[in-house]
C-alpha cells in the first residue's frame, strides 16, 4: 500500500512538471518571463508558487525516508527558474523510483519524528495518512491553483494524468 | 487501509466545517454577506466555492458506495447559504461513520466505474489511488485556498487537525 500510494505521488510530481511547460506556453503567449511564476501565491501570508513547489518534493521524499529509514537526498531550496524546479521535481521522482515494496515493510509500527514536534512521535501509519499524504495534495493542489489563478491553462485531466481504465468485457 | 484513509477523510470534512466558521467570522468582521463565498473561486473557469465543498463531500461518499456496493444518500447540489453546506458536510462524515473495515473486503478488486467512463472500468484499488483520493485532496485544497485568497484567517493546523502525536517515552 505504501508503494502503491508513493507510485500515485510520483505519478503526481510528473504531472506537475507538465504543468510547468503549459505555464511557459502561458508565458511565451503573454510575452512575461516565465520565472515570474515563482513569486507567484494565492494570500500574502500564503507561500509563493517556488515553496509550493519545493514542498511537493520535500513532503513525500522526506516521508519515504522516514517509513523506510533510507536516507534522503537533500536540496538547498535555492531555485529562481522553473528549470531548476524541473530539476528538483526529477531528482525526487529519480528518488521515489529507488524504493521496492519491500522497503516499507515494518512502516506502519515504525516511530517517526521531526524537529518540530519536540520530541513527540507518530507512529508511521498514523504519519502517513494524517500528514504525509494530506500535506502532499495540499501542496500539489496549491501549485496547480496559483498557475490556474494566473490564466495558466490546466484541466483536471492534467492534475490526474492517465488513469488505468480498462476496456469493457 | 481503506477505512482508515476514509476516517482520514471524514477528518478532514470536519476541519472543513471549522473553516467556514472562520469564514463567517471574517465576514461578521469586515460586514459582509458570509454566503457570498459560495460563489468565489479562483479562475473564471474552475468551479466556484459552492461547487468545490459538493465534490468534497462527494468524492468520499462515492467512493464508498462504489468500494463497498453500498447504497449513498444522493444530494441535490442546491445549497445557497454556508448553513446548507453544514448540513451537507454532516450527512457525508454520518454516512461514512456507517462504514466497518469490514465492509471494504474485497474493495481492491471489485470493478468501478461511473458514466463518463463510458464503459470502461477500474480495479478499486486503482480507482482509489488514482482517483478518489487526489480528487478528494484537490477540492478539499481548493475550498481552503479560496478562503485564504479572500482573507480568512487560515493555517495548516487547520488544515490538518489535530495530530495523533505520542509522548517522548
Amino acid at each position: 500500500m505504501y508503494h502503491a500510494m508513493f507510485g500515485q505521488m510520483k505519478k503526481q510530481l510528473a504531472q506537475m512538471e507538465k504543468w510547468l511547460d503549459a505555464a511557459e506556453a502561458y508565458a511565451k503567449e503573454k510575452s512575461f518571463d516565465p520565472n515570474l511564476y515563482l513569486g507567484f501565491r494565492l494570500a500574502p501570508d500564503q507561500f509563493a508558487f517556488v515553496r509550493q513547489v519545493q514542498i511537493s518534493c520535500d513532503t513525500p521524499k522526506l516521508a519515504a525516508s522516514r517509513l523506510t529509514g533510507k536516507d534522503a537526498p537533500s536540496h538547498a531550496d535555492t531555485e529562481t527558474t522553473l528549470a531548476e524546479l524541473r530539476t528538483r521535481i526529477r531528482a525526487v521522482i529519480g528518488y521515489l523510483d529507488g524504493f521496492s515494496a519491500k522497503d516499507f515493510d515494518g512502516s506502519d509500527t515504525r516511530t517517526v519524528t521531526q524537529p518540530r514536534w519536540e520530541g513527540k512521535t507518530m507512529s508511521g501509519a498514523d504519519y502517513f495518512r494524517e500528514h504525509a499524504v494530506p500535506n502532499f495534495f495540499f501542496h500539489l493542489s496549491h501549485v496547480y491553483a496559483i498557475l490556474r489563478h494566473n490564466g495558466v491553462n490546466l484541466g483536471k485531466r492534467d492534475y490526474l494524468g492517465q488513469l488505468s481504465l480498462r476496456d469493457p468485457k
